[in-house]
């Protein structure tokens, strides 16, 4: 039996979290299938799978933006996996900052409270 | 509009990241529908969805083991949210470890390195 039959797939996917080795920020959330996680594994690099263009998305391919696994680990229901990643540029969010979760609630509203440290027609300039 | 309108449900539902606030580990992920977030603010309490008894899921709630929550922040996408706890008793897992997180993958193999710190059937004891 392989370790990727350990992982429960739900419709032959598992989320992913995404945490930055250096300074435990969780950067981003994504999910992968079975030859998504098999390529991390094997490449080094985070491979993620991309629900809304339905391919494999090679985390960075096009910014340099590449997450460089640390450690994969699986939860007690084999259903998520946490993934501690050296994140390459300190960009992981598509909006050009370091990570996803910049909204924060307050006062019953959403305040954005993080920076935009690239802009994003520069990141992803050469597709 | 209702902050909780900003947030991207689907099916009802959306999936939730807790993050301990005084060691920055992911402790678990779960889900909540609306009113279990709604609830989770009032209270300052988690209060999560669970998908397997359809019901509301105050953390916690026989085990002691609440979670006191420090921040609330939304994704890019507004489709996931990430939580920062204070975790009592300092087990979150339903197994009786710190975090559900502790089967870590090594040479194609899950090896658990997370010790149980509470025998499962003494947590759940008046259940």
């Amino acid at each position: 039996m392989s370790w990727l039959d350990k992982v429960n797939w739900t419709d032959g996917l598992v989320p992913v979290i995404a945490q930055e080795l250096s300074t435990g920020t969780v950067l981003m959330f994504a999910f992968m299938n079975r030859e998504a996680l098999a390529l991390t594994v094997e490449t080094g690099h985070a491979v993620y799978w991309s629900r809304s263009r339905q391919k494999l998305w090679r985390k960075g391919e096009e910014s340099g933006h590449v997450q460089k696994v640390h450690e994969i680990r699986l939860d007690c229901d084999e259903d998520v996996i946490l993934m501690t990643v050296e994140q390459m540029g300190g960009i992981a969010c598509h909006t050009g900052r370091h990570d996803c979760f910049f909204q924060k609630l307050e006062n019953g509203d959403w305040l954005i409270d993080k920076p935009v440290l690239k802009n994003p027609e520069d990141i992803y300039k050469h597709e």
